[in-house]
């Protein structure tokens, strides 16, 4: 096979992979938008989702995978093993499916405790079951001590989506409102506050957590007149709403007041110097929506023990398409721009 | 939530994850069969398959993952890229499955150049295109400079089986015959010849290949009566018929002469004091047929550009269950074992 003579990235500028290229930014939609994408060009690929989309004999498939490579491998509120099944449920919900089966491979470093891994699998097993997905299928691969970090894995799952639900990012539209279903940047915050060794007067908590069950009931109320569903991840808020504003060539207006944010997590933002809409979440979605359909879904939302502080914090705009505008809590407008690099890294 | 006080694998002997833990060989088969099997049971695991079969809406599917560590990166005959896309569809094929969708997540290093991974994106994309499979959803993470090797890539792969049919390990039957798709272990003796700068008269090139079009010949001419398929990948063919004759509690018994192996591969084996039989493949099968079919599905095999010198190299037999008997070429009986630890790291 004949490889072709030029990068599509610069390599006077891009000469190496960075970690700016992993952190949920421009670089990575760059990496993306630039190589992959290009390279692997089809139809679902092109749905700039979570997940694809499939048809298979009349039943309608959602296909995901993510890698987890976050570091320290446990946390407060979870560890990498809750967060790999979290994470590929929640990215199938993004989709509008309801998983039906996980899989499950672990590139172990050699030397990793056998009772951290063992640790590791119990709080996968718990959260699968938790949740009612199977893993069904599995690999295990082991690296040389410092070839890997511990323990890096990947879930991949597969999902039904029902009749009736048209999710895709290019269906938000001038007009829709935006939601958030709780409190945003705990995730983040919970893994900066190890990281620094820093201390508050209560434990900054992850909100890792699986969405599908609140996601099919919004859908079930909501049907068709949800737009978009997004879990901000890496990137938060920003990149989620930003890549989600370039598809559909819309602009969008939020509402900083209307953001919910504890109050612990405001305040560590504030002492490293980190906005909250760019930090990660695992246990939060957007939800873009007709307006007609905007308060039932915010109802729907709140009376379910994962969306009782959900929210709505702007609106799809005609202006401004492909950017994000913050009306801010003293009064004035700014731009929510994507940032170039990350500034979180392995976060997830 | 609780973790369990005791590790399924006992401490004192296996106090952390060692390189023989991803050999493929007894060391793995203990870490799954003891730690990873119990935690996520359930009735499609449990099948001990290269993947899971699963029935959603009437529609059977076939669902895999592996993640592939091979150093180098480059080979004679391959590349880490083409492996992920080869290894995924072969996993599913050995289902019963014809693929319909890939996923691709990768795990970059800090510092790769770029060119690199454009080399090996331009793999995947050509091999997923020749196969007719593709990459519909994908990831990517980075890590720091000495936390990866480069790159690590996952594929997951989802497929469909056709009606009628029924591969299952336990299927594996007395009177059963034993086919092989071609010459053995060229994969890993090309990976080891590169590893130990050795150089023959002609280059050892690894068989990577997708055998998914070769297994949908097969089946669609012995339909049921294909018993069992698998891809002797790490630990070689010794692996996967120790697995299949425990899976199934029958023996079996092979004949050296049958075997097909290169020379030049068969030399290097000699050279590195290898047995071929627990050498890695990774574009080669093994089929367990009812004997009435034998002699059909080797004609078919031979038909096929991959299939050109598969044979018939063993039976399947009610005496000794659970071992795996080979017949000397010098006359005498054998016992293949499964190795305990792996003789070729990171072979995959």
């Amino acid at each position: 096979m004949a490889f072709e003579l030029q990068c599509p990235l610069p390599l006077s500028t891009y000469p190496t992979v960075t970690m700016g290229h992993g952190g949920g930014g421009r670089l990575t939609q760059l990496l993306i938008e630039q190589m992959l994408r290009p390279a692997f060009n089809n139809a679902a690929l092109d749905a700039l989702h979570d997940g694809a989309q499939l048809e298979v004999q009349g039943v309608r498939l959602a296909f995901s995978t993510d890698s987890y490579v976050i570091s320290p491998l446990f946390f407060p509120g979870g560890d990498i093993g809750a967060l790999a099944i979290h994470g590929t449920i929640n990215d199938l919900a993004m989709c509008g499916a309801q998983p039906f089966a996980l899989s499950a491979a672990l590139i172990l470093e050699e030397g990793l405790p056998m009772e951290t891994l063992w640790r590791i699998v119990q709080s996968m097993r718990d959260a699968a079951a938790a949740a009612g997905v199977p893993v069904v299928t599995g690999d295990t691969k082991v690296v040389e001590r410092g070839k890997g970090d511990g323990v890096f894995i990947n879930t991949s799952g597969v999902g039904l989506i029902p009749a009736g639900i048209r999710l895709d990012p290019r269906r938000a539209t001038p007009g829709d409102v935006i939601l958030v279903s709780g409190p945003v940047a705990n995730h983040g915050m919970a893994i900066m506050s190890v990281r620094e060794g820093l201390t508050f007067e209560t434990t900054l908590t992850s909100d890792t957590a699986a969405l599908h069950t609140l996601v099919a009931e919004l859908l079930a109320t909501v049907g068709a007149d949800a737009h978009v569903l997004r879990d901000p991840t890496r990137g938060g808020v920003a990149a989620a709403l930003n890549e989600i504003a370039q598809a559909a060539h819309v602009g969008m207006q939020l509402d900083e007041a209307a953001i919910p944010l504890d109050e612990e997590v405001r305040g560590a933002c504030e002492l490293l110097g980190l906005d909250p809409l760019y930090v990660a979440n695992e246990g939060k979605f957007l939800a873009i929506v007709a307006r007609e359909v905007a308060d039932t879904a915010l109802a729907v939302l709140r009376a379910h023990p994962l969306g009782g502080r959900a929210a709505i914090i702007g609106q799809v705009t005609p202006t401004h398409p492909g950017t994000v505008v913050l009306h801010s809590r003293i009064g004035g407008n700014r731009v929510v721009a994507m940032l170039s690099g990350e500034q979180l890294p392995r976060i997830c």
